[in-house]
């Protein structure tokens, strides 16, 4: 099928645009009144993940508010753990949490990979219900937590400050680590693969704690799973390449190495500049990124300079979607993101001439 | 007076040493049961603080056990903003809390600095009475926060994990921002003048929340602000050089500008390799770092081949100051740390001949 909005398909192949492509990490979710209304008539969170038309419903929420370039995939990062039997739950304000961590090498050897057709084909369902729904108007994003990002809440327990019980792991018994991450990457693998069958015309892997860890630790228990996940991803599906786009947070000191991956694409948090990222990883892959998401939180009339700020950073010319550089706040008021498309769409054609 | 250990002054100014000094961010503190029984005698932690033979006594604790190169100040770098008024306390397992945050500029304009010898003298009694009972065995390092990170605290009432209140004024007040900012520029350098009179050998900066701004207001609303403390900070005292370390957590990325700050050491947290900031900063200033406390929680048979490959990273000759890359943390065994300062002290030498 023809997209109508081809943007960030050809940005992330580094051809022209008529403008910069845009979509925001977490732009499905709690700052929109009208996610909230559909959370709370859904049940649990993970009920709203596993119903194929409420997940649909909530992706395509801010498609209608927001002139968006991409839709992305309304759902968990944990849904592989919790496919693997660890038992996913929510405690209000805390974050997830999962009943059974896997601390121990007998622990992690009773694991294994989810069949992501079958054990997680409320997934597949969404996403093809997204599709339909979409009805080719913009491209739709499928995405998977990285293994060493899964692996972090898996041995924790939830989320962590200071990663304690998997960094014991990674100094103390680095084999049962490889051996968790080695499954993880097989896993995440199948269940791309299987996002891109039903339907996702772009993945991204979220390495949301890559930057807890040292440059050597980064290179062995982070990238080198990713690198082995890029390498398995189908690339060519309907016609088309799907471009993969890596996101660590607090990597930028690791760009070229990530940029080395295999990947169409790097994301980037707001710690690093644009235009110096850019001289650094010359044409090799395209760059996503990188407003700070606390910039929503300044007066509309505000915005705008700092959108700009971030534009003129990358430069003239083809490469760049543009992105937050993390989710966007639960506490974020949604006029202030209309000002914030406003800003980027009147500023961002200038730099495509 | 003489010192009988000075490494840490000699590898601070690039000197030869027979073997790397070294202390720990956070050396005095929980994970030593000695140090839970004075804090359980004591009261509050602040009481603790405030009580100079205490905090004499957990100060000096650490070096009971350890062969450390350094003594620090056993106090808390919510000292300033405590003693403007904010009403500085602790909630188990959350942090510090102030009971009056700063958010308005109305707030912000009616703070003034205090006087570091009369509103914080319970801090250089304190600073007073280490020197007196250390004798000479090794030099003493008095601190402070940073302007950026004491507004943060200050401004979000607490520990943050968004820092969205003090975003929203960096990206809608930001002239706001640079009053409170000024003024804690002015306070930290009054009283970081007042420890060193009051015998501290070594000051160092924590900004331990720089590494959440974006490069241009890192620049603009944490470093400029250090820069101007170290301008005026005394720089000769006793008739020796007073070093000023800054740690700037995740600023790896910035390590030149915070090199050429004026500063004689740049602190490190373990996600940069210490090779490579010693190739960025060439002769400038030495490097202090950087193993991943967590190295800690492993086996102690583990623990020497991380310090080794961090010695090995920074390589031959003078300039390093062994550290964490961050405090230690509560939960760690004390015999892996006396496992630790066996392998650094016996694998160092080598790097110094």
């Amino acid at each position: 099928m023809t997209l109508q909005n081809d943007r960030l398909l050809r940005a992330l192949a580094r051809q022209p645009v008529d403008r910069t492509p845009v979509w925001m990490m977490r732009q499905a979710g709690r700052y929109l009144p009208e996610y909230r209304a559909t959370r709370a008539d859904a049940g649990s969170f993970m009920d709203l993940c596993r119903n194929a038309d409420l997940a649909c419903e909530v992706t395509l929420q801010p498609l209608a508010r927001y002139p968006l370039d991409a839709a992305i995939l309304f759902s968990d990062i944990l849904t592989i753990p919790d496919a693997m039997g660890l038992g996913l739950y929510f405690e209000t304000g805390e974050g997830p949490k999962f009943r059974h961590p896997v601390r121990t090498a007998a622990e992690v050897a009773a694991l294994s990979a989810p069949d992501a057709e079958h054990d997680l084909d409320y997934v597949m369902n969404a996403v093809r219900t997204i599709r339909r729904e979409l009805d080719g108007r913009v491209p739709l994003i499928g995405f998977s937590g990285s293994p060493w990002t899964l692996a972090t809440y898996m041995v924790e327990g939830g989320s962590s400050k200071d990663f304690r019980h998997i960094k014991a792991m990674l100094y103390g018994d680095p084999q049962t680590l490889h051996t968790l991450l080695g499954l993880l990457a097989t896993a995440v693998t199948d269940y791309l693969n299987a996002q891109i069958r039903a339907g996702a015309h772009v993945v991204q892997i979220f390495d949301t704690w890559g930057g807890a860890l040292s440059t050597p630790a980064y290179e062995a228990f982070s990238l080198a799973y990713m690198r082995r996940i890029v390498g398995g991803l189908i690339r060519e599906h309907d016609g088309r390449r799907v471009p993969v786009i890596l996101f660590t947070k607090n990597g930028g000191q690791w760009l070229e190495s990530i940029a080395d991956s295999g990947c169409d694409a790097v994301g980037l948090d707001w710690t690093t500049e644009l235009g110096d990222a850019r001289r650094r990883v010359g044409e090799r892959v395209a760059l996503q990124g990188n407003l700070d998401p606390n910039v929503l939180f300044a007066p509309p009339e505000r915005i705008g300079a700092e959108v700009e700020r971030v534009l003129a950073s990358y430069g003239h010319g083809p490469g760049h979607v543009f992105n937050l550089g993390h989710g966007i706040s639960q506490f974020t008021n949604p006029d202030h993101v209309t000002a914030f498309f406003d800003a980027l769409h009147a500023a961002s054609p200038a730099y495509h001439r």
